[in-house]
């Protein structure tokens, strides 16, 4: 089952060695566990529901409880410590397209706010019960989760919106396709919200963005249904696709999505080469990236990332012989790991392949072959779970992503990282960071930084470290250039700084935007955006609940 | 010079064969040039000026009148018969973004309609100076020209975005790189047009749409500087550039624009190859697009265009031979040529060349090699001066675009095709018409038909004669589910069939975020959407022009 208070399942675990936690407390010190609140105690914190009754929604606690939050380390908190705070007030179920109408016209009607919710992986703030003073309704997508048609000419398949990563992917591969969509939530999120977020999978050099794959669909919104037709391309006016896209629940609830697929890969394979240092890997890097091969994969990590991953996979000899390999070659302390995927029709596949390694040697790359790329798909999803181990040993692991040009790639990685550092030195805390290339763009690259540091313990301190942790790299993303999210999206924790990259005027427009189709704004209000003002003066409410 | 009432610049001309003279008139009857008004006779029915006196507005009838229309066959009809209908009370040239401010200042204070002018090459009546009552002035942003800012590490160019096509190509291959954007209307068109008409250049399939080169830049709108930032992708809410893209003037005027470049290719070629029928040829042309080679163009004549093609070349010995060759490799009457286009790095673009035409071959192609693909290279800008020569024989040239998925590709060129044959059938003419797939995807293709039939002899029955045909033609593109434009954008001439695929509520969302940047209603009205009511009472007029 779901695990309710961290990620995940609940049959599965993923233990830390010993030698990795020694890593750890040497960065960091010793972590100390905490004892998690029960989801009983979550439970009974949770205020009587102040909703009308619907057929579609149920009240009772846990499934409010379920719906509370996300996976963001503050709402971690909230759930670990059972400071749940708010919850909804219920959680709908739709079934159609015809439903979710049906509870805009509630929400309209008894002036209630609603936050869409698909497989609750936001590690931005987008679940979040809050609302004023307006009651609150989470409305579950994933029963609307069909393959509703399929264009093998095209390649296009119609889904419901609610679908789960996995299960899309079973309904594709039985007719011979993929979506080729994989972010690491890919097991417990959504298409939907994919789509709302402006996702991006781990092998989106070949398949794209959510953004690429995403060819129309059907959002029902208060202003009336969004029905967006499917083309190869148009120079018709507005791309509606691009207002769907990143609206995170202010508009809408999207119920259908056509994306395009692509054959299941006939061949798929991962490879590792070794950088001495950061200089050569990512000038590497970039070549690659800009020399448009046809891979599937490029993911660079930074001397500490490779020295972190190196020491936390737990195989501690034959990482003594591959390092001591690698110290021969040149790559000793500082070294850097370029993972470079191929997939698809295995001759292009392979032919991508072979000209990215000569490329990547070219540059003073070590390549060692697809033993570790096969680890690495292995775990692919596997290791997010460690962020269950090391919270165990009182250890936090939380994560900021971004995206810039080629020219901030390095500054970006180093501002961030460095101001983590002096985040927590206030706090009397070692920070330990490390930093990935996630996705490579011939444009730029999204820099992708992972913070460890130990839990204080009780949750006041440990949301005020978070706090000053997170506003401090927030900020030295935006003063480098940065976009506040490449592949998470705005929701609650990242709106502050939104402004910075798009200016006023672009926030206006936003918020112009979202008026039009939500003008009452009962749709995720605060999300994304500082909550928009209602440009109508809303229905007098009719049985009183409404502020 | 450019040519005031017809393609191009006046000192290229392009004449029709002897024999190609003979084919159309065995298709449609003998033609009967027609004498084409003066330009004096054109200026002389320019209207005094409505416009309060501003240092940036040029007043004098020639340069309104050559501000006036675009290239659309009623464009064309009106400036060659010498009814042009409106003129823009004045035309300006802004040098700055602080010039184009002024110029909206000045147009909201005096309540001015605003047309922004880039290369005039509108094919869908953008550029109509029909503003209801208001006073119109042009805006002419081809003195914002120059390459500003050129990032070798990223590979972003930023230019002014009146930059022509050329300039624009000739400032980027001095520094080594190209843009890879050639739409036909290359050599007259300019940055900010193709950007705010989501326009497609012949190579789009290595270098993208318009939309995936346009990285950020500046648009002057009424409510204000939308400044949009570079990032290589960002899941930041909505992205601020698809806003831009496809507006067609309703918004803002866009002052610069930044693109991504590539480095120029060392290698490019075109080869032909024949099927010998339709059908083996779209099976063939979909493969190939889905296989993601890598290549640069797939381009695809139907039975007649390819026959027309080879007739109009002029070289009928040649053709003769090579049409034997073919007979005898069984592609005879019916054949269909496709155009395969590879560029870039040497190595990767022989390869990507290569297994095209392997699998081109595969699919019953006959492949005869580089000759037919260098002169289509060779005349790629030049045969669109055919409209010139065609129209002094008596004989108009007109065409419609749209795009549609795989499964509706062949029955919407039949479709267009038979509707434009019976609208003119009313008219007592014939019309020959021909079809090519111009650009090819692995969701679907864009349909690409061309019409030629002959002139009346006068005005209002050629415009009756394009009335009825275009409206039939655009008629069977709806209902066969296509957009009503894949490249051209919308204007005057589609804005009448976006509704079918906008549908209403995305008809109401455009508008309104037009509205939100042109809330007086000032950005060229009437084009795209019906026009928008203002949402604020318009400031009154200080000198008594307005309505």
């Amino acid at each position: 089952m779901r695990r309710w208070n961290g990620w995940g399942d609940d049959t599965i675990s993923f233990a830390l060695a010993p030698d990795a936690l020694a890593f750890l407390a040497e960065r960091v010190g010793d972590g100390h566990g905490v004892t998690d609140a029960s989801f009983e105690q979550a439970c009974a914190q949770v205020a009587p529901s102040r909703l009308p009754p619907h057929r579609l929604i149920e009240t009772a606690a846990p499934v409010r409880v379920r719906h509370a939050l996300g996976q963001s380390l503050p709402d971690w908190l909230k759930l670990r410590y059972g400071r749940i705070g708010a919850t909804p007030d219920g959680v709908a179920f739709p079934e159609s397209a015809d439903d979710v109408r049906e509870l805009l016209h509630y929400a309209q009607r008894y002036h209630v706010a609603l936050i869409p919710h698909g497989g609750g992986t936001s590690v931005a703030g987008h679940l979040t019960a809050e609302a004023g003073a307006l009651p609150v309704l989470s409305v579950s997508t994933t029963r609307m989760c069909r393959l509703q048609h399929l264009d093998h000419e095209s390649q296009l398949a119609t889904f419901g919106a609610g679908v789960f990563g996995p299960d899309l992917e079973a309904q594709l591969r039985a007719h011979g396709f993929t979506l080729g969509h994989f972010p690491q939530s890919f097991e417990y999120s959504t298409l939907g919200g994919w789509i709302v977020t402006r996702s991006s999978g781990q092998q989106s050099l070949r398949y794209g963005r959510i953004e690429q794959l995403f060819a129309g669909g059907v959002m029902e919104t208060p202003a009336g249904r969004l029905d967006i037709q499917t083309f190869p391309a148009s120079a018709a006016g507005t791309d509606l696709r691009e207002i769907v896209l990143g609206s995170e629940g202010r508009m809408g609830i999207l119920t259908e999505a056509t994306v395009r697929v692509t054959p299941a890969p006939e061949y798929e394979a991962f490879h590792a080469v070794f950088y001495p240092d950061w200089h050569s890997a990512e000038r590497a890097v970039r070549e690659l990236a800009q020399a448009k091969l046809g891979l599937s994969m490029l993911r660079l990590s930074n001397g500490v990332e490779t020295q972190t991953m190196l020491a936390l996979a737990g195989h501690k000899k034959l990482i003594g012989v591959l390092e001591a390999y690698l110290s021969l070659r040149g790559c000793g302390e500082g070294k850097c790991m370029l993972m470079i995927g191929a997939s698809g029709d295995r001759a292009q596949a392979r032919a991508a392949m072979a000209q990215a390694l000569t490329l990547a040697r070219k540059r003073g790359g070590v390549h060692i072959g697809r033993k570790l790329g096969d680890k690495w798909k292995q775990n692919r999803f596997r290791n997010v779970y460690l962020r269950n181990a090391a919270w165990e040993h009182g250890y936090v692991i939380d994560t900021v992503e971004t995206a810039v040009d080629w020219p901030r790639v390095e500054s970006t990685m180093l501002a961030v990282e460095a101001a983590a550092r002096q985040a927590l030195a206030v706090h009397g805390e070692h920070v330990h960071t490390y930093t990935h290339l996630s996705h490579l763009y011939a444009q730029g690259a999204s820099v992708y930084t992972t913070f460890v540091y130990r839990l204080a313990g009780n949750f006041d301190e440990d949301m005020a470290r978070w706090r000053t942790l997170k506003g401090a790299v927030s900020q030295a993303i935006v003063d480098c250039g940065g976009t506040i999210s490449h592949q998470h999206g705005v929701g609650s924790d990242h709106a502050p700084y939104l402004a910075a990259e798009k200016g006023e005027i672009g926030m206006a427009a936003m918020a112009a935007i979202f008026r039009h189709f939500d003008p009452q704004g009962v749709m995720n209000p605060g999300k994304l955006l500082p909550n928009v003002q209602p440009s109508q003066p809303s229905r007098a409410p009719s049985q009183g609940i409404a502020a």
